[in-house]
């Protein structure tokens, strides 16, 4: 191929050039700090895995978005993963095998083969968080308080917050007893809002859950929503009053924690991977369509690895928070030049100052003053007296 | 599959868990402030690009150990990086553009296809740091006395060093009149030290260039087989001689900033890959037949991105560092319980500790004064006379 062609990234997958690179990383660095502070534990899960591990409890979605790979070691297929947390649900189901809460975090680039949205990139760096072992809506309000902090931490502001419940419409489309095909037919229906195709869908029901089902078209807006949901619900199964009790507790916890954030309830919205079993959240930003972080409740992956286990969580991508946070130059104290010699107490000199943590830059062959400054030196160690000494660049 | 088997993890792939994970990253922050300290800039190059891209001046060796996938959007093919340093001096060449020296550094998971050598991981998390820009043996004698203050930062003890020089071999073949192939077969039974063989293939050639390549057999041991060098490879080209000048400059260099650490020559070993052109050297401690710690000089690859540029790095791998460093835990000062309520005082309080750094671990249904001590907590949030106080759980 061409020189000139030898250079270009495939589409969407993209480099990190200094400046950018060294705000990502302090900011990777003050999140997972924030992790650390609110009792989380860093895993570090695997770039590949073999395909089965990686798309347990995974739906189609996520299975078209991994790039695949045959492992010439022992000839079976492997993926790239395309989502860190079903490794996470993975390493506590069965690596870590807790009794009780075990709360988790990471950091990692995934890969999508096709992106999630037209001008999103294939390699995000995926940051999340999850808490197993517990199935209360005090986790979904923990995970979901920790995402906000979260986006807080890195300067995103004007966010507001999508919640919804898988469940209820699971209970309502099993109570109608749906089938698979059928019961995937009205949930894209939903998902559109195609209130005339909802009707049609739902029209053989029997009337009491077919209005249900209809009703959740028009069940989204503020918390009101969802009491308006206890009256239009209220001859639904024990599920659904359940779900509609977590959701109203998550409502009353983040109203205290965080009254500057607008809520927005979706009961017929079930975003996101299919392996989401309770609670769905999203935090958004005005003037961008996707959302900048999310997550929800997957109950049952961790069967699929041999232990059933709770588990709520969020993710979210790195370079986002850093591209939408407040503008937060790393702030550089100026470098030290060093002129070229060999003598051995320059040496030790230059040590000590890198050791206080100060950055000390040698000169090379040909560089002189210029190339300090240019290097971002102010200052520079000069030999005095037969003393190395810092004296100013100016 | 069987449930059982599902968690199982491709040979070679890790998955890195608590507190292993704490440590490694605390490494992984240490070292990437020491290369800021040092004057490198941070890059972060994607995990995937078109294969001609990444295997641009790399030799078959990387070509063999690179997962490669077609991309679903171009058709094109793709490769996993299996090595990072090509990636750096593209973004060197090409992206930067940048007049004068220019330093990098990057920290970040790898593929292999295949592991270097049995028993060892095919993702270890290279780091690495590149100069380019300068040609001199200052510009060597910098990144090995970073590969070396990186190795004391990490803890790792007993380190020795070895060095070669791949243009002293390049420039006796090319007098020689070795084509492609007859370059290679005498290159291999060099490396392997065959002297038999050596003799045969060389038995053909003129005497002088012959006992020249013969002697590459016997040119190594310490710092007095460059003075050896100096009379048995006294009429051969300048090439050499420079090379012999670059080695007896950076033993100099290294014998006086590091006399703790034992040098090694081979004028006849070319380790590592295909891309090197000068220096070569590799950082070894007792009882591991792997270098831990390796890198050397490559003026050409630039070129092929459309710019040629001096280039000279180091590479080694995180989790080997973390696992030959003394055992340093991290240390962890004690959490904080915080029982489940929803007063709003308490959520402030434990939003100013968590600012403070402070760890805080959130009690949820069930959980008792046991369960704070099994997370680590040694103290707790209690309601005394109206406030929110921290009293010791002993």
């Amino acid at each position: 191929m061409a020189t000139v062609d030898r250079w270009l990234l495939p589409d969407g997958i993209e480099e990190i050039l200094p400046p950018e690179a060294a705000r990502i990383e302090a900011t990777r660095r003050q999140v997972l700090d924030q992790f650390h502070g609110w009792g989380y534990e860093l895993v570090i899960t695997p770039h590949v895995e073999y395909l089965e591990s990686l798309l347990t409890g995974a739906g189609q979605d996520l299975d078209l978005r991994t790039f695949k790979v045959v492992d010439p070691k022992s000839g079976r297929q492997m993926g790239f993963r395309a989502d860190i947390t079903p490794q996470v649900a993975r390493i506590d189901a069965h690596t870590l095998r807790r009794e009780g809460p075990s709360r988790l975090c990471y950091a990692g680039s995934v890969l999508h083969a096709w992106p999630q949205a037209l001008s999103i990139s294939r390699s995000p760096i995926q940051l999340g968080a999850e808490l197993y072992g517990d199935a209360s809506a005090a986790a979904d309000l923990e995970v979901i308080s920790l995402m906000l902090e979260t986006l807080d931490l890195a300067g995103v502001a004007d966010v507001h917050m999508d919640l919804g419940h898988v469940g209820i419409y699971r209970a309502l489309a099993a109570l109608a007893g749906l089938d698979g095909a059928a019961e995937q037919q009205l949930f894209d229906a939903l998902q559109r809002k195609a209130t005339e195709e909802v009707f049609a869908l739902t029209e053989p029901l029997p009337s009491q859950v077919r209005e249900m089902l209809r009703a959740l078209v028009e069940l989204c807006g503020g918390r009101e929503v969802l009491a308006l949901a206890r009256q239009r619900l209220a001859a639904a199964p024990a599920a659904v009053r359940d779900a509609l009790g977590s959701l109203e507790s998550i409502a009353a916890g983040l109203a205290a924690r965080f009254p500057q954030i607008p809520l927005y309830f979706d009961l017929g919205e079930l975003r996101g991977y299919h392996y989401h079993t309770g609670v769905v959240f999203a935090a958004f930003v005005p003037g961008l369509g996707q959302s900048i972080a999310q997550g929800g409740r997957y109950d049952d992956i961790g069967a699929d690895f041999g232990r059933a286990r709770p588990a709520t969580g969020f993710s979210t991508d790195l370079r986002t928070l850093v591209a939408l946070g407040e503008s937060r130059p790393v702030v550089e104290s100026a470098a030290i030049w060093v002129p070229l010699s060999d003598d051995a107490a320059l040496w030790a000199c230059v040590r000590e100052l890198r050791g206080q943590g100060r950055r000390v830059i040698q000169a090379l062959p040909g560089q002189g003053r210029e190339s300090a400054r240019a290097c971002g030196c102010d200052s520079l160690l000069e030999l005095r007296d037969g003393v190395w000494q810092l004296v100013s660049l100016n």
